[in-house]
């Protein structure tokens, strides 16, 4: 390994981060049950200290989310280097373990996106987000399953064991029919497992049906999302899933009250003010 | 000038930005009536771009705000640094005129504020605000009119012309009682106007009989704050008021919320994802 790739890799020579080697053998455990591991996503380190602070185990990010508090839509155009940069001011204010959504990785190979997780794992990541989605459809199976393969090398080589969860968009882009989706999503699981990751995570708007079918199927961990069809933590948890993410909920929550906040703002209606819930001794006190 | 001076205060030398001048005297002529300013206060680029899809003709930042979305308390806990890099974010973003609260202005002497002030009108700022308000007191009188005299030098040095507000704390504070925190801001505003102030804020919780008080005694455009005391904006517009902020207030209705959301979410109740008023596509629209 090269200066440059020493520096990248672990932030110098030498052992990694006994602290960050903590964090992600507890990330490990948290998705090898009995319990459902509840994943709140956070968008900036607002946000992701509230959610430590209620209790959550551990914290994801929302790409979405840290996209739309840079003012842009999703979908990478929020920078590699911003990115970071947000990971950075997170995890500056978090003790429990963070796992960072690259999307498909910043890169096609898997030596770029390899390099990408490399430098999330130097800023202290112990976890990573990788799709499939490509433009509307699904990255070759080939080529995703040598992404994993790469990227999964990378735990030997910063003695770090992040946590891998290989997300597979069938049911999120809506490809094919409810058959095909359900199977497409099983095969490409299993590949990924195959290829070294640590757990498969199925995006989509579908029931207990759906969700027990996966369960039974997938020979690892099973990752589902927050949805209006979703069932409860409490059946998710009966049913075998071991994490639950929430995504971009929150913060489309937290976006769709700024926006009506705007819109009687500019009514010259007040009456929003008399319903902040927060002080501003109280909000203080929150990141004191 | 020195060479650091000069890319400081003008990322070069030569001519001002021109767009920036115009939005510089664009953002003053809003103060000078006869209609109130409305000025939304954003944490970051999201929050600053939906307040500008609203149809807001300028926009602040709140330094409580961005401390919060940086998962710090307020008060300069933030660094300037961090300020400087989450107004860029918002200015990548945004076309209106932008207003940074800088505190105190992260110095104590007018050389230290001046330079402060600098580096964000050097980033596109086109206004600032400056407190008084020192560890639970006020500064010096002389002193803070010797600091905004040293900042309103820098529109002739930087070519652009913009807002000073200078912010005055009795009531913020709570110092003295109801009569002497009237008197003292009073003397302060105009001390403040004097030395080139453009527009003076007095943040308080309190209603039209001191807001009349303040038009009648103050010699220049007063920007006050919304709480559940102040009048509604078209009653401000009749006392004279010329700039209305909303602090930090909405940025703790997102906290408030944020925190509602993990509380449930942590108890297993999911009803609140039921309630998220807006969509993936939508929210993806706001920014595009």
């Amino acid at each position: 390994m090269g200066e440059l790739g020493a520096v990248a890799g672990r932030a110098g020579a030498g052992a990694p981060d006994e602290d960050q080697v903590s964090r992600a053998l507890l990330f490990q455990e948290f998705h090898r049950g009995p319990d459902l591991l509840v994943l709140p996503n956070a968008w900036d380190a607002g946000s992701a200290v509230l959610f430590e602070r209620a209790g959550f185990p551990a914290v994801g990010t929302t790409s979405a989310g840290i996209a739309y508090s840079l003012g842009y839509p999703d979908g990478q155009r929020l920078t590699l280097e911003e990115l970071l940069h947000v990971q950075a001011t997170i995890a500056r204010r978090l003790t429990v373990p963070l796992t960072v959504d690259v999307e498909a990785g910043y890169g096609t190979t898997p030596q770029e996106v390899a390099a990408t997780v490399r430098r999330v794992v130097a800023a202290g990541g112990v976890g990573v987000n990788l799709e499939d989605g490509r433009d509307g459809g699904l990255a070759d199976l080939a080529m995703q399953a040598e992404v994993i393969a790469a990227v999964s090398q990378l735990k030997a080589e910063t003695g770090v064991p992040f946590v891998i969860n290989a997300r597979t968009d069938s049911y999120w882009l809506g490809l094919g029919d409810a058959t095909t989706r359900l199977a497409e999503s099983v095969r490409r699981g299993n590949a990924y497992l195959a290829a070294g990751a640590d757990c498969v995570f199925v995006p989509g708007r579908f029931g207990a049906d759906v969700i027990a079918t996966l369960v039974a199927e997938i020979d690892g961990p099973l990752n589902v999302i927050a949805s209006p069809e979703c069932p409860s933590p409490r059946e998710l948890q009966e049913l075998g899933v071991a994490r639950l993410s929430v995504g971009s909920a929150p913060v489309r929550a937290v976006l769709g009250l700024v926006r009506d906040i705007a819109s009687a703002l500019g009514q010259g209606d007040m009456a929003w003010v008399r319903d902040v819930s927060l002080g501003y001794d109280e909000a203080n006190a929150l990141f004191a």
